[in-house]
C-alpha cells in the first residue's frame, strides 16, 4: 500500500517521464512546460488513493491519473488566457511564454489526449460509465468558468450562487477523481457516489478557505500577495458574506468602496478588514467553511471499506485542511 | 434509403432542433449562432451515407452525424480566433460577435458536447473503436492548424509539406467522418479501411481544387474575392507548385513578390497570373487534384457493397468535384 506522500512523487515521476509527439515541436512545447511547472499533484493523487481504498496495484491506473492532471492543466492554460493572467506557479503563463494561439491549440489539443489517455487504459466495459463521469464533470468545469466571468458583472451576488461557481469550476473535478478512481477500483454504487460527494464537499471547503486564508492567513510563506482578493476587488466568499450581513443602507457604498482599485493598498485593506470584523465574517466563514469539511468527514467515513484502507486517503484530506499559510 | 439531398435535409433540422443549457446562456449561445449559421453540411451527410452503405435505418445514427458537424464547428470557433478571421460564412465570427473570451470557452464545452453525445449514442463494444479513430483524426486536426500557422514562417514550402498540412487540417475529418459511419454500419475492417482513405482522398482533392478556383473559378458566382489568396499572399498549392518550377535565380525576387501586400490587387494577380500561365501551373494543378481524385473513386469502389447502395455516396462525391464556381 502507498502512501500520499509516495503516491505524490510516483504521480510526478510519471508526468515528467511522459512526452509528446516531438515532430511538430510548436504544439506540444506548452504542453511540456505546463506540466513541468511545479505543482501539488493532489488531484493524481486522490485519485490514486480511491482506488488503493479497493484495489492494492495501481499501475494501470498511473494513467488516468495522468490524465486528471492534464485536463487540469488544460483548463488552466485556456482559464490564464481568458484572465489574461501574467503567473501561474510563480512563472510566466503558458500565453505569454508561447502566444495566444500556441496557448489555445495546445490546450486543445491536450483535452483530446486527455480522452484518448482514457480510452486507451479504461477497459471495454467500463469505459462508459468513467467518460458519463468525466463529461459530465468537464461540461460542468467549463460552466463554473462561465459563471465565474458572468459574476465579474454582477453587482450583489448572492452566496449560493458563489457556492455553485466554486462547486463548478473547482469541486466537480475532485468529486469526478474520486468517483473515477473509484470506478476503476471496481467499487459498489454506494461507495462511488460516497466519494464523489466528498469530492465534492472537500472542494467547497478548501475554495472557502483559500479565500479566508488570502486575507487571515500567514501570505508571506507562501510568496502570496496580502489579502490580494481585498486588493483587487475580487468577489470572495468573505466579501459575499459581507454584502449579506451589510445593513441596507451600508451596501451601495461598501460595493464601491471594494470595487475601486485607486485606493492606496493597505488603506483598502485596513478598512474592508474592519467592516469584516465588525460583522463577524472571519468566524461566519470558517463556520461555513466546516460545514462542508464535516460533510467531507462524513462522506469519507461513510464509504464502506476498513480503517486501515482509508488511512492515506484521510491524510489527504487533513493535509489540506491543516494549512494554515 | 434517403438520397444525399434527403441527408441534407434531415441533418439540418437536426442542428436546428438540438438545444443545449439554457441557464447559462453566455456559454451556449455562441454554439447555436455558429451551428445556424448557413452550411453545407456535407459531413454529416457523409456520415450518414457511408452508414447506409450497410444499415437501412439511421435514426440511431442521427446524433453521431450532429457530433461530426459539432466538432466541426468547434474547430472553426477556436481557428478563427487563431486566423483572426472577421468572417465566417458571410457573417461575423463567434469571437467578434460574443468576444473571444466566450469564443475559447464555447468551443471547448463545444469538444466536450461531442465526446458526450459519441458516448450516449455508441454501443458500449463500439465506444472503443469509434473514439480511436476519432481522437486520432482530433490530433490530427490540431497538428494540421499547427502546421498551417508554422508554415507562414517557413519561406520556400515544398508540396509534400502542403499536403501533409491539408491532409491533416482538412481530410482526416472526412476520412473519420466516413470510416466512423462504416464502423456504426458493423462494416468488415477492410471497407472501413477503404472509407478511411476515400475521405483522405476526397478532403486533399478537394482542398487542391479549392486552390485552384481561388483564382481560375467564377468567383463571382459565390461572392468571393477573385484570387484572394495571391492578393493575400498566401501559400496555395498553385504558389508551391510554382515555386518548385521556377528556376533557381527567379525564386527569390517572385517570393517577395507573392509576400507584398503593397502592390496594387489587379497588378499583382495579373502579373503572379503571368508566372503561373508560363508555368503551366493551372494544367499541374489540375492533373496533381486527379490524382487523388482518381484514388478516391477507386476506394469507393473498391468498397464492398452492391452499386445500388453506393450510389448515393457516388452522387456525393460527383456533387463535390462538379463545382466549377
Amino acid at each position: 500500500m502507498q502512501t500520499f506522500s509516495q503516491f505524490l512523487e510516483i504521480v510526478e515521476k510519471n508526468i515528467q517521464n511522459t512526452h509528446f509527439n516531438k515532430e511538430i515541436k510548436e504544439l506540444y512545447a506548452p504542453i511540456h512546460y505546463i506540466l513541468g511547472l511545479p505543482a501539488k499533484r493532489v488531484r493524481p493523487a486522490l485519485m490514486l488513493l480511491s482506488y488503493q481504498m479497493y484495489k492494492e496495484t495501481y499501475n494501470e491506473v498511473l494513467p488516468i491519473a495522468f490524465a486528471i492532471e492534464a485536463f487540469h492543466n488544460f483548463t488552466l492554460i485556456h482559464d490564464d488566457i481568458m484572465d489574461k493572467a501574467p503567473l501561474r506557479r510563480g512563472k510566466p503563463t503558458v500565453h505569454e511564454v508561447y502566444g495566444q494561439n500556441s496557448a489555445i491549440l495546445s490546450g486543445d489539443v491536450l483535452l483530446i489526449y486527455v480522452y484518448e489517455i482514457l480510452r486507451k487504459n479504461i477497459k471495454h466495459q467500463k469505459l462508459d460509465n468513467v467518460l458519463a463521469c468525466f463529461n459530465q464533470m468537464a461540461i460542468k468545469v467549463c460552466e463554473g468558468q462561465q459563471l465565474d466571468m458572468d459574476f465579474e458583472k454582477i453587482e450583489k451576488l448572492q452566496m449560493e450562487q458563489y457556492i455553485q461557481m466554486i462547486r463548478y469550476k473547482t469541486a466537480e473535478l475532485l468529486g469526478a477523481t474520486i468517483k473515477i478512481g473509484l470506478l476503476c477500483g471496481d467499487a459498489p454504487d454506494l461507495d462511488c457516489h460516497l466519494g464523489y460527494e466528498l469530492g465534492i464537499n472537500l472542494g467547497i471547503a478548501f475554495q472557502i478557505q483559500d479565500d479566508y486564508l488570502d486575507i487571515y492567513g500567514d501570505n508571506f510563506k507562501v510568496g502570496k500577495q496580502k489579502a490580494g482578493d481585498i486588493i483587487n476587488g475580487k468577489k470572495s466568499a468573505p466579501y459575499i458574506l459581507a454584502l449579506e450581513s451589510l445593513a441596507e443602507e451600508e451596501i451601495e457604498s461598501f460595493i464601491q468602496f471594494y470595487a475601486s482599485t485607486e485606493i492606496d493598498s493597505s488603506l483598502k485593506i485596513k478598512n474592508v478588514m474592519a467592516v469584516y470584523e465588525r460583522l463577524d465574517i472571519p468566524e461566519k466563514i470558517l463556520k461555513l467553511k466546516s460545514q462542508f469539511q464535516s460533510k467531507a468527514y462524513e462522506n469519507l467515513s461513510s464509504i464502506s471499506v476498513s480503517e486501515e484502507n482509508k488511512k492515506e486517503m484521510l491524510v489527504l484530506v487533513h493535509s489540506l485542511f491543516e494549512r494554515n499559510i
